[in-house]
């Protein structure tokens, strides 16, 4: 943990850990049609299976990669300077926006104009904002809707199909057994897919397709041109949020960046930037300056920071300004709380946890205040007119979301989410890309219902959950409460879910646990991708499960989302080197590994020379004798 | 952690982190019809909550304790002695049993008899081993049959019901605003059940019908009259299972002793001791002297070692002296793997990790070694004799489980389970208890499956998994993997889910990983009693979340399944003590609490004297402006 509480710009530096290289793992970028559309991927590579017949090649495996440049030994990082812009060529060229002379947003010309800030403002941005020209829309729906596919797309078209060809091509290509290996590794369960239509391999039209159909969004302000292209909807992979950001109590800028290097690193598809504590602008501008990842802030938290905490201060224009003021830094999504409307807010009087998103009680309170509609609502098609010149796409809040088992489902939060569709028709006619959140805390058998009313009402726009919590009763272990609800909502249809650290309620999560949540919602989501039997979803545990059924250990830590983890505690009891080539593990010791048992037989056989099937037979039929001369094996090797 | 690697009996002590009191938590006996009659319970005391009316009393909660007398500050604990023989008179009183003269197990006595041994011995037992009188069968489910209502099912019907009742009678007592405290903490979602039938209060007389019809188990042996009587089956709360044991590389009898008071003290309603190193007959001594809750084991393990690790050198006489060792020590349970059967051995060939339980490829070894079948499945009958001589309860294992997600569901492994369901009849026959052990690794969209046939094929047994674990590329995870699987499937009907944890496929746990494992399944198995519908799971969650609303940081500690940790990471960003009494956390810092802005509002109205839903209309009507004057409010408290 870097603790860098009193943050100075000109001596910022990277976490030393973020950019350390993944072991046996090699970033590559795979070409598109165009030599600037270069997709990032974690190569992995394993070693051979020894066998009688020779060793046999174990291809390597390509996994997703959100951690960007980070990982990449050939690019140097200075968080001082951000990342490159990888995708202003693409803005440019289509030519339906315009640089701006400097910040449209008062506050924001303020903040810059600042001295006092000088030492912890970013100094890396030597560009002014870009916005549409007028009258123009620069969403990626807006061109889906047109027909166009845009490099956007071409870029997440490739990035889900994680080279899944070519992989099992190579186990074809790869030895004598290379058949008996594509079909072994290749193999997967038929999924249960709830009426999600997910293709055999991703083509930059079927994306195109489904972000005009509002199925799916690309979140890409115009003004992070820094970011790596992800796509987000129920069609394509699951993806996971991880939220950072301080408070008034605790963490600084420092603090804030390495804990969005190190989302991304563990496989963070988006960071939320939800500071509500100090220098809330400056230190947005230094997470999205330095992220590969899309960035989804909550605005009316920085609104609220702007009137001092009065909730019934806020007004649309301080919003506006806000939202513009973040649009033109970058951020990829906003959540707006435009559901949260004066008619629900009785409706919580009776709820064992009343309103617990904060969004959602900032505009409560406002609305109850005014007696007004909540002006979220009432500005909505100016709101959608501001996301449509950068291309932000909407989060619409659930200001309203169940803080309880005893709240979920109640009529509050369907009524609030019945809301957000209505909404979400509003944008899609202005062509604004839109998702939906959604709970919360909710029971198993209330899970499923949540997703059928979104898919109903919402039209199938994107999903976006925080878990949800299947029990209250384990605070400390609310990452695992709410991973057993992510992962069943995940398979039923959800696009995108944000991460529960283990310090949920009960404190703001240090670096440690954004690594516990990130990893705890990776496992959740390719959970729920295997269980809806996502094409090629298998082959990282196909590949890792036979790693680890031919104790290469290294590759069996490698393999796995968290190999420090892994190798951690196996060297907790084996931490000798030979530990590592050894058959069996602490856990059962030699006589009692059921995988060396099994791989003993296996491997004698193959010493015979001798098939699986003849061994088996072999053994049914010799009558036992010669067979325990011979070792008693079950099956050979490879 | 005790590192207590040189073990020597005379100065054996219990683990003092066993025997500290549970923050605000008192063992309360619960009286049945008869004085030795003592069900355990966990009282938790609350904080009142203070309000405008006065303080309202928050009654204490009742929760299961598994952790004996060691939480019992009025029993001295001596780990040298073992516990007191509490089931003792019930089982002598039968009068169908006998002391024997010395142990009956030609090893037993060996091992009794070896001065090599003294001094690591169990030195605290003074009695022989108790057998079924000639013709005589001494298991629950043979009472059961002939209508006899034992004092162990009277014993589980009181602690499966909790106190729920007096809970909600003490709601409605405790004050003005007590039936709406009963309404609010009383209520609970409507349950899928999948077909299980659980009545609102559990009645001797159910225990009984379902212990008759195999539905549900109380694995007793009346070798082990320390541990208080719990119940396994789909009817009643879903059960958890920790295993510990040694094995070759790793740990002492001490450290195994530690591990299942530890286990047992966070919530492990049964231990198996799988200990497969040193000194297995006398590890199991002293873990079983010393265990509040039923012990398991799989004999195999120690069959294995007396035959120096070769498989092939089994025999059934080894087994059946082993068999009857471990029932005079008090074994409740044993691990059976009668169900691998010659003909499935070979369709385990194209699997991608083989055979995986360690049982499983002893006998694969064994049957392919003598081309004979399985002594286990040949010597059935003559097992179940043993079993209802000391009412010892079968968990016929799923040695053919698979071990990877490629092979879940095939035929090996239903093959094996519809076997298990013929032994089934044959043991209910016989009147001997059973569970049927279960998956493993299954992606989730196959979990229901498992459940679906097991209920049909073994007539609902009760089911007893391993998670399932629904990914395999999470090593070091693989608590959590496992946990999304175990809810799932304890919701389906499976009655008692055997905890995995992070160590797994990695090394043997210690003290810490055991109880990150049973937490992880105690929240687990809770959710899965939610979902169903549990008469009352849901109090303690609704108390832990009206706790969290009214920040009353220790009773949300407390009321949680690990108050030291809840309490850990709340103090490392606030560790001062009025933290404990600020109505925020360092997650959202003080103006960005969404519970504190609700409750600001409940209380100012509160304050006013109306209602919530008068403030609600006051605030509705009143147009703004005296309400803001009045600061905001949307309800009242309490």
């Amino acid at each position: 943990m870097n603790a860098n509480d009193k943050f100075i710009a000109a001596s910022a530096h990277v976490d030393a850990a973020a950019v350390q290289p993944l072991p046996n793992s090699r970033k590559i970028y795979v070409a598109g049609t165009r030599p600037d559309i270069r997709v990032p991927m974690r190569e992995i590579t394993q070693a051979d299976t020894p066998s009688a017949q020779g060793a046999e090649k174990n291809p390597p495996i390509f996994v997703y990669d959100c951690s960007g440049p980070y990982t990449d030994p050939e690019t140097p990082i200075d968080i001082r300077s951000g990342l490159a812009a990888l995708r202003q060529g693409w803005i440019e060229e289509r030519q339906d926006t315009e640089q701006l002379p400097g910040l449209s947003s008062a506050y924001g010309r303020e903040r810059a104009a600042d001295p006092a800030l000088a030492a912890l403002r970013f100094p890396g941005l030597h560009r002014t904002p870009r916005r549409a020209k007028d009258g123009m829309n620069v969403s990626q729906m807006h061109y889906a809707r047109r027909g166009i596919i845009t490099p956007e797309m071409e870029f997440v078209a490739i990035r889900e199909n994680l080279r899944r060809r070519e992989y099992i091509e190579s186990l074809r290509t790869s030895g004598p057994t290379g058949e008996k290996m594509a079909r072994l590794l290749g193999r997967q369960h038929i999924g249960e897919r709830f009426g999600a239509a997910i293709p055999d391999e991703i083509t930059p039209e079927f994306v195109r397709s489904e972000i005009a159909r509002g199925r799916a969004i690309i979140p890409n302000n115009i003004n992070h041109p820094e970011s790596e292209p992800m796509i987000i909807g129920r069609n394509f992979l699951v993806k996971i949020n991880a939220n950072i950001g301080n408070s008034a109590v605790s963490s600084s800028i420092g603090e804030e960046v390495d804990k969005m290097t190190w989302s991304t690193r563990w496989g963070g598809d988006t960071v939320m930037d939800l500071s509500t504590g100090k220098n809330i602008h400056e230190t947005r501008e230094w997470i999205i300056r330095n992220s590969p990842v899309p960035i989804g802030t909550v605005p009316i938290y920085q609104a609220l920071e702007k009137v001092d905490g009065k909730a019934e201060d806020l007004t649309w224009e301080i919003m506006r300004d806000t939202l513009i003021e973040q649009a033109e830094q970058g951020v990829d999504y906003f959540t707006i709380h435009a559901g949260v409307l004066l008619r629900y807010i009785p409706m919580t009087a009776e709820r064992m946890t009343g309103i617990v998103s904060r969004g959602g009680s900032i505009l409560a309170k406002w609305c109850l205040a005014h007696h007004q509609e909540n002006f979220l609502y009432t500005h909505f098609e100016e709101i959608c007119e501001i996301m449509k010149a950068y291309d932000v796409a909407f989060s619409l809040g659930d200001g309203l979301r169940p803080g309880s088992i005893y709240d979920a489902n109640d009529e509050a939060q369907l009524g609030e989410l019945k809301t957000l569709g209505e909404l979400t028709q509003i944008a899609w006619k202005h062509d604004v890309q839109v998702m939906i959140e959604g709970p919360g805390h909710v029971p198993m058998q209330l899970i499923k219902e949540n997703m059928d009313l979104q898919l109903d009402w919402c039209d199938e726009a994107p999903f976006y959950t925080l878990g949800p919590l299947t029990t209250d009763i384990a605070p400390g272990y609310d990452h695992i409460t709410s991973a057993i609800g992510a992962a069943q909502i995940g398979w039923y249809g959800t696009a995108m879910l944000c991460y529960v650290t283990p310090k949920e309620h009960l404190g703001l999560p240090n670096k440690q646990d954004v690594k516990e949540g990130i990893i705890t919602y990776k496992l959740a989501a390719h959970a729920a991708d295997l269980a809806k039997g996502h094409p090629g979803a298998q082959i990282r545990d196909n590949a890792l499960s036979k790693a680890r059924f031919e104790f290469r250990w290294e590759d069996q830590f490698n393999l796995g989302l968290d190999p420090d983890k892994a190798r951690e505690f196996h060297d907790e009891t084996m931490p000798a080197h030979g530990a590592k080539l050894a058959h069996f593990c602490s856990m059962c010791g030699p006589h009692f590994c059921s995988m060396k048992i099994t791989q003993d037989v296996r491997e004698f056989a193959a010493s015979q020379g001798v098939s699986e099937q003849e061994a088996l037979t072999r053994g049914m039929e010799t009558k036992s004798i010669e067979f325990v001369k011979s070792g008693a094996q079950l099956y050979k090797q490879g």
